[in-house]
């Protein structure tokens, strides 16, 4: 049962120590929709595609009516200089064993093009939404987190427990393989399905500061409409597969076949 | 843990251009009735079997009492010159990753019989059974998708969720390959074991028309019983055995041992 | 992550066309107590065990306090001239890929010692304790069922549903390797842990009479104290580790750790 | 599927017929409070780390804020010329075949340090915290259990079911492999996060006096402060997870991303 990698390289480009940032849906899709937000407003290029036999056995329709396989891609652009690669994706992959593989296969292309630094975001479902939500930060070394906590960023320590998903174990992994990385978490709402666009632009201002971006962030209420439809249809249907939300006469659901 | 894959092929045919249509059991169950009442009609021949350790670990009855591995089978029939290949089958794979094998394994011996189209057939389940149901089309292109739409069929774009199982994937992994394919979807009713028979017939008056089978659709009346009893037998009891089924003493659920 | 087999050989001996007959614990668990009573009684010899990570990650405590990993054996007699092998285990293998890989393994020890031959043996559960339960017959070829249709036993066509485990698996796959053999199925409550010792000793007298084994089947009360015994020790705080069947104070239940 | 073993050798030490004592978290948690409160008193030094794509997809936070992959531990430490290994860690693997790949590779390093002798630690769960809880021992044989049983361990002959986890396994497997072993299993409360603190006092104190580890005990009150807190924060979270235990809105919960 060995699983199959697909793993499709789009472009040819040569890097200078970039710094790789990473959000997959998760707890209030924070890290998904910030990338995903990045993404967009830098115009940055897809290099690669990655799609598993260790992914969710489905295809999503997409907005031509078009079969796409559930994949992770990695973005580029410079800025200022400065490498950046964008990792981002429909899912995170079906079981435990599926993350290790998937963060193993992210840092061996991380390390290929010889990065140094990988920044991972992700949200902590509380019960009630925060008004002021905190950023936490955990990371593969005291240096690389201070770079974070100087902006006004709080030590996870004694607070998160253990982070799952890929997040976490991409910076755990980081970490195993001497590279440097911190996680980013930022407080949002615990329930499944949420999409925590305001605690998203907290994310959006640090990595704009920390990184130098030069994003507009008042776009993101005209780009998230985008992304949230995307998001919406990807991740609420395979949940409602679960859920078997099929109140309505009309309502399509799901199918299976 | 590698899966074994037992394949046999119990015929030595070369094909030209074969286009491949896939029926397996799923929502409504509208796939399979298709595909085995084509099969049946058309009297293909079985040209390939599939079994793997992917599969379930049981086995079915026949009607002569014996034991028979879960399986896949591929049937051909020429029909005005032109090569069809069906898949049918007694279950989906026990898993996602099987999902992917199977899939796998039938688009490879497609390739080798230089195949470059595939026609999957689901349903959507609905919460009520839909009395004009409506058939959507996913595909792995537009030029392949636009055959079937101008024959009445609907752009699944911005209504149909995830496709999950094997008819989603065949056609996600297809377009992986570069060969074309559509999934067929149709409204029917979002209930276990239901057998969507008026739906089918839907699906066959299209195939019918798009293939130029020649099929007697008003034959399915018929035909049905034969393979409304045979799915009966195979899934029901297959489902009962989850369910936990058993309220009359003379009644004979399930045996494990 | 491939399984690990550990088979271990305790006794070189040739057979003559041996006849394998297995009983793993199921559904009444008729197929266990039938062929470990017929282990003890013609004091029938152990030539394997076997023991996998595909089996439960677990040890039981016998009867002097050692721990004994979960394990299939294989015990062998000579009756009348005619090789017997049994099958006997503490459990079924913990999936349905651990169900292919054990009867694959049996098949493979079973083709080295020149076997031809599979009867195995099983439960159909009943909501009811069946009065006179009847034995069906499921074969890989209706002359190898004709032995036994012969003798009382009927044709399970249209009564049985899939088969589920070991039972049906080793016939269903004998059957791929052209070998022959049925799966013997008796009426039996179907409730967890429920023991079919009246089951039990029908296909003790169809077996006794069928292989001429010559088993004074009245010691069968006295035997099965032991059988019940060992399989209550093993199988049902197998089964209350999964129920959380920890009442009484003094209830010693399950360690996990 | 192949899983990746991480192992990280620290120090390079020659031992001399070393004995390996192993507390995971478990039933009660008494074999982990157990070890880790001796290898705090020894100040064993840590020699192996073990990570892996078996082991849970996650982080933990450590005292730094630095993310920490899941890992098992073997700690040295030569007490009175006596060479004892220790083996702790975080968590149990994430299943049965991860249980039996992680007492194989414990018992592979054991044998390439000539190790002979395996103590294993664990918790049979009661209904109720009993007042003088009994400690019960299963061996790979007679002799090494009557060590333990001359000084008030009873055998669990008749008593114990069987024994889930790494606790177990690593003394069957020990046995196949021709070494001697114990599992000692005190009783505790069957209730989930329960830390058996007053068990875990028993075993200490059995252990001192079998191994001669001149421990002073009265000191586990201190130590323990801080292993409950590490357990604490590792176990409490991980379930809590599961238990969607998120009722206070200040309550920072767990993260998936």
């Amino acid at each position: 049962m060995n699983r199959k990698w697909m793993i499709k390289r789009l472009k040819n480009v040569t890097f200078k120590s970039p710094i790789m940032i990473e959000g997959l849906p998760g707890m209030g899709n924070v890290g998904k929709i910030t990338v995903d937000f990045i993404i967009e407003s830098l115009k940055a290029t897809k290099i690669y595609e990655l799609s598993s036999s260790g992914f969710p056995g489905c295809v999503f329709v997409n907005e031509k009516g078009i079969a796409e396989l559930p994949k992770v891609e990695i973005y580029h652009k410079k800025v200022k200089g400065k490498d950046l690669l964008f990792v981002s994706g429909d899912m995170q992959p079906i079981d435990d064993f599926g993350c290790y593989e998937l963060c193993d296969k992210l840092l061996d292309l991380f390390q290929i093009s010889k990065g140094k630094e990988v920044i991972t975001l992700g949200g902590m479902g509380l019960a009630e939404l925060p008004k002021n939500p905190k950023i936490y930060c955990v990371g593969t070394d005291t240096q690389t987190m201070d770079k974070f906590l100087g902006l006004g960023v709080k030590n996870a320590k004694g607070v998160v427990g253990p982070i799952v998903g890929v997040s976490g174990l991409l910076v755990g992994l980081a970490k195993q393989r001497a590279l440097h990385g911190v996680v980013l978490l930022i407080e949002t709402l615990g329930v499944q399905n949420y999409l925590g666009i305001k605690e998203a632009r907290e994310l959006l201002k640090l990595l704009n500061k920390q990184l130098n971006l030069g994003l507009n962030i008042q776009e993101l209420n005209k780009e998230i409409k985008i992304i949230e439809k995307e998001i919406n249809e990807k991740l609420t249907t395979l949940v409602a597969h679960e859920e078997g939300k099929a109140k309505a006469k009309k309502e399509v659901t799901n199918y299976i076949g």
